[in-house]
């Protein structure tokens, strides 16, 4: 048996057309997603593994995606460190005990990984139930990102308060961001032992560094990340973070994500077509009617070429999407013939 | 007597030191501002002449800056073409009646730009107060960016709706960028007229295009803009869309405004040397120690050089900044002396 496209993808090899994912893409614009959340509050469904697996195969069986991706959070590192974070339904999350001193990142559990086993066995329940039909996708928060939630308390325009502490006291950032780090690492492996076939890094707020911050609390931590997950390949997901490609596609990851926002043959230029990328649609474009959608989808694949390349969004798939529209985008990467 | 650095800096004349303004300068974070804002609501502010003529004065008088910016709003535009516009100190703005179809666009106002009058008068009122000190800067949205308000309604992480509105019915959003084009350039030659010696253009949601949409529906328009714009140089400030650099380099715009994550060498290698920058501090680093700004701030000025550069922040200043670490950015900016 071939091995799945993502891996193929992954690994570089010629491909006629790219595998298809998208992120978020167990969630709300599902109607079976949203009967289980007006059963289940947000932690329910994440900590219960049937849960968990239930969901994260709702978009392979009714959209066709060529990859599962689990359903968690990245906020369960936080938790697993000790730290409460609650969540109200479409409110975004709550950290109510931010990190403010020595005496807070003292106070941090970095070995107890397996209070996260609930993902763990969420990863075996749902590679089970898959069977072989596609590969399955770990992930976690980068430190950066879960630095900005622990430190602001919640999310944010401008992530001030989360600046101002790296500004204005760095040795304690950088203690705090090692710390997340040797969690993360741990808990990527042990996604890795559990079933996960590859693994995504979502760096959602680097794209509010600039590009020498970023360089100082953001790229280390996500090469100690590369180097660390021995087990599967690593995809980073740097949003927003385009002048940072260059100095990533030679970190050792599998794959780099893109949001929406870079022209396709400038990230190719930017990562000297060494690299697999993944994204990078407009997320906001699978309201436009589905001749539209599956026009520009092949014309992004055209940009990209089919190999070294995973069709994707440039950022989570919105509530408000179409099952339909959805679907059409899926299918037009199924559908996808090469040029001449 | 010579002219103003801020002219000179737009001229490309040779420069010991930058001129330094802040975008917001005026605003939430100056205790004088915060006493007027607890007397008058925010549309009577912008629109008594002599509130906003005091507002404006603030900055120059306690801060230092080069440059006094008009206290007004760009939902001004919205209002001179029929479209009610409501603000709850804090909130954000609310447009109750969103565009939607072609009977709204055709009901829009494009020749009443005269009761937009309050803005001239203050500008006349505020130029006669300057006396000369510094120069002072007009403004408006970019039109897509007021698009994406006259659309949504309010403001949004993605605009979704805005962009929905332009990806089914493209014929219709350009015939409504269009309009807002054709007052937005009314209103700039006459707040010129008015006493304004530079006019910017505020595209704060360019960044949430590809760059292939920002070339159908943001681009065409600022390069009208500048075309039709005649009497006071412009300064384009496309926050978030540093793929436009190059192309916005020969657009005839005497400058381009840069948000934080561009660096500056990259900044000036996209737009081949060629005209004067703005920007581009992080304002969240104004929340760092006095002598770390201080510090960056000079590694700024080296990083752009003092000639074709204005300091300014990457975005607009934050309430919770202090008014000495303002004071701090201004200052150093000031005292640069150059590398040799």
């Amino acid at each position: 048996m071939q091995e799945h496209l993502l891996l193929r993808a992954l690994k570089g090899e010629t491909l006629d057309r790219p595998p298809v994912w998208m992120m978020r893409q167990a969630g709300r614009y599902l109607p079976d997603y949203m009967k289980l959340r007006a059963q289940y509050d947000f932690f329910t469904r994440v900590q219960t593994p049937e849960l968990a697996c239930e969901i994260t195969l709702q978009p392979v069986d009714q959209v066709g995606v060529d990859a599962a991706i689990i359903f968690s959070d990245i906020l369960v590192i936080p938790q697993a460190m000790g730290v409460e974070v609650l969540l109200e339904e479409g409110k975004g999350p709550l950290l109510p005990n931010t990190i403010k001193d020595q005496k807070d990142i003292d106070a941090l559990i970095t070995d107890e990984v397996e209070r996260l086993s609930y993902v763990f066995d969420a990863l075996t329940l749902t590679k089970k139930e898959l069977n072989g039909r596609v590969p399955l996708i770990g992930f976690a928060g980068a430190p950066w990102t879960i630095l900005c939630y622990m430190v602001e308390g919640k999310g944010s325009k401008s992530f001030d308060k989360a600046k101002q502490f790296c500004f204005s006291q760095p040795a304690l950032a950088h203690s705090l961001l090692q710390k997340i780090t040797d969690v993360t690492i741990q808990y990527l492996n042990r996604q890795a032992d559990a079933g996960a076939d590859v693994v995504q890094i979502f760096d959602s707020w680097s794209g509010m560094l600039s590009p020498a911050d970023f360089k100082l609390f953001a790229e280390p931590y996500l090469l100690q990340i590369v180097k660390g997950v021995t087990k599967v390949p690593v995809i980073l997901f740097p949003k927003g973070s385009w002048y940072a490609l260059e100095s990533l596609s030679t970190s050792g990851a599998a794959g780099l994500g893109l949001d929406w926002c870079v022209d396709p043959a400038l990230a190719r230029k930017f990562t000297n077509n060494s690299i697999t990328l993944q994204g990078n649609f407009d997320p906001c474009k699978l309201l436009a009617p589905i001749p539209e959608i599956k026009k520009a989808v092949t014309e992004m694949i055209d940009a990209f070429g089919a190999t070294r390349y995973i069709a994707n969004l440039g950022h989570g798939i919105l509530p408000n999407i179409p099952v339909d529209h959805a679907k059409a985008f899926v299918e037009a990467v199924k559908e996808y013939q090469p040029k001449n």
